[in-house]
């Protein structure tokens, strides 16, 4: 039996790169200890009050379809949220609550991208990003964020990728995998591209919380942009609520509409008490979400004294998110190789840069989800085993 | 700025004739006591026990990403009530967990159904039918269902459609709007198309647990047809869980492997704690399936006993589902007409056949998702308001 050429293509053949991943996952099932550096998530589960109040409104019987496009509360408080963050008026009529960043991501992108059309993305990039586009039945073309530039995408080579006719450019920062958080210079760049050459602008925000260095900026603040952009956002890193799968789309009224028929034939809606909790959690205020970001903001200071005593292995400047990019290429390996034969030497599994893409070749990422003293112990260990490599 | 021909076209433009529920909306919205006989859910919310269940989990710790295919018992526990009811074997790798049945509808479609491609389904077909279809990309092509045929669609007139080209069809008994419960003879029928014409088989069993007349035949048990065949469930009708979207897709293991591909980039995963909950409900077994089924049964059985005691409305046989679908055209009136002047002079809200494709035309669906006094008080004034009618 046949099945459609999209679904059939959305890994779009080769490699994947999450050969290592896998092996260490097949380890840990066969009983080796590993030690895991390579998952975006939280090391702590959601927190008691979060899922008490879920607890209360579900028992209050909040157990009925939802509203399709969320629940007020919910959408009020995204837009109030959004509006602080930007300066752009944002009422409800320009949040729709979706079932994850996830979800959002291809909502988004069916909104403005028809079968067949071009949609650009920044590389290195979430692992989702381009079997997203491709679910979505458009076409991944990636723009490189070179390691020479510090990750940060230039304008020159999205608007190279532009000219080929694209109809939208999917950005992330704080970014995962690098952890570099896109200047105000680099976002102004970009917004000046997507207005040259009429492109939507897709931003995934979804570690807006957890930024070391400088400042989150939003696109949607930047002039005339609030029209052309549509900022992902989600509870799943803000407030360690991955399982929870409640995200966000703030955009334009009339992309938000669309989206609610969208979300009718595809979802209808996020649970009710799920969004309850959701509410009840950003209404915490921003002591809550920093404590949350706390362990990873932590554990970057400490890996910085680390790798500021050796000097094989050199930080990408490591700005947001839960990830350190270490770029090892004076060992003279691929991150490929170099986590490979880390994982069979020391039992540690961390993520070749080339998992997310040509331009983080060289590089691994390194997930600070782990506790701090197992964190700095692993550290060290693939330190000395850089310079070992590297004496070679 | 352009948004994308899929999306802006899921309503297909014109009417989707659900005026009439809008008009209820706001009169309710307004302060009006109106008796809503629209609605698809049951008047209780989820059971008290199941809640329970959900909260012990996230507590537990349950709050982190759960496997995207759905976890291992929830997917079991579906494998084993398929293969109880269908007899063909059915392991989890037959089975991915989709947020509610509207997903697993969308992602069925999205599997088998490429842009452009012709997707059949019945009319009447509920609400979302032919958006999903087009929020596919592929083209909504209806067969109709007679209600001189008891609303039971006939092989030739699938057949006639299948040879246009078409990928799919989609069924739905029991069915809504009809509560039509599909013969013995009717899936074979379709089956024989199917095999026929080559047709993937989508089979959309949300109501399988309310069925008061008949047998519910999973198509899936049929000679043959396993291969071709993707079920949809669902534990919003069967468990009154309609706000926690959690269903599934049933289908061949190669179908499965790429509707997981699709998963990890649209929804990522369905709560755990909501997986586990579910997996509880399902195991307590079919007894607690007959509770959340007894009122709909119990009202049909009173309703049948007001309708048998006058000749202007005719009951179509009231064999599933939550619905009972009422021929009023010895009234004169169209559906749409009917339900306006009833909810303009008695405040009772129904949905128009119309609302659900032109095969019902001349009907209104009546939920039966209100007390039985009041649901009993309304018919009855319905029924004496259409004789009325018909005098004049
Ligand atoms: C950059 C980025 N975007 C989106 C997501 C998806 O998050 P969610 O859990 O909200 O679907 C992730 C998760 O790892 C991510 O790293
Ligand atoms: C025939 C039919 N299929 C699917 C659904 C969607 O159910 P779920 O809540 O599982 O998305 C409904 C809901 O009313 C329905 O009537």
């Amino acid at each position: 039996m046949k099945l459609s050429h999209r679904i059939t293509n959305i890994n779009g053949g080769g490699s994947d790169g999450w050969d290592v991943f896998l092996k260490a996952r097949g380890m840990i099932a066969e009983g080796v200890a590993v030690t895991e550096l390579t998952i975006g998530e939280h090391d702590i589960g959601t927190a008691a009050p979060i899922l008490q109040e879920m607890h209360r409104s579900a028992m209050g019987g909040h157990t009925g379809y939802a509203m399709v496009p969320g629940i007020n509360a919910l959408r009020d408080t995204v837009a109030a949220r959004v509006q602080a963050r930007t300066g752009v008026p944002t009422t409800r009529d320009n949040v729709i609550i979706t079932p994850g960043g996830q979800a959002a991501l291809f909502a988004a992108h069916t909104a403005v991208c028809d079968s067949g059309d071009t949609a650009l993305y920044v590389d290195p990039y979430y692992a989702t990003y381009p079997g997203t586009i491709r679910a979505v039945g458009a076409v991944p073309q990636s723009v490189p964020a070179l390691a020479d530039n510090a990750f940060q995408p230039r304008a020159k080579d999205i608007a190279a990728a532009a000219e080929q006719g694209a109809a939208s450019l999917l950005i992330n920062s704080p970014n995962n995998p690098t952890g570099v958080v896109y200047s105000r210079d680099t976002l102004q760049g970009i917004a000046d591209v997507c207005k040259a050459h009429d492109l939507w602008l897709i931003s995934d925000e979804v570690y807006d919380t957890q930024v070391w260095d400088g400042e989150h900026i939003s696109p949607r603040a930047l002039p005339d942009m609030a029209e052309r952009t549509l900022v992902v956002g989600s509870m799943s890193k803000s407030h360690a609520m991955t399982g929870s799968r409640c995200g966000w789309i703030v955009g334009p009224e009339e992309v938000i509409g669309n989206l609610v028929n969208l979300a009718t034939n595809t979802t209808y809606g996020v649970p009710g008490y799920i969004q309850d909790a959701a509410s009840f959690a950003l209404n915490q205020g921003p002591e809550v979400e920093a404590e949350v970001a706390e362990p990873f903001r932590r554990r970057r200071e400490k890996a910085m004294e680390v790798l500021a005593a050796q000097n094989t292995v050199t930080l990408v400047p490591a700005q947001g998110a839960m990830y350190l990019m270490l770029d090892i290429r004076a060992t003279g390996q691929s991150g490929d190789d170099f986590a490979n034969t880390l994982l069979d030497a020391h039992h540690i599994a961390v993520m070749p840069g080339e998992s997310f893409g040509q331009a983080a070749a060289g590089h691994i990422r390194v997930a600070m989800t782990i506790d701090d003293d197992r964190f700095i112990a692993a550290l060290k260990t693939l330190c000395a085993f850089a310079a070992d490599l590297a004496k070679k």
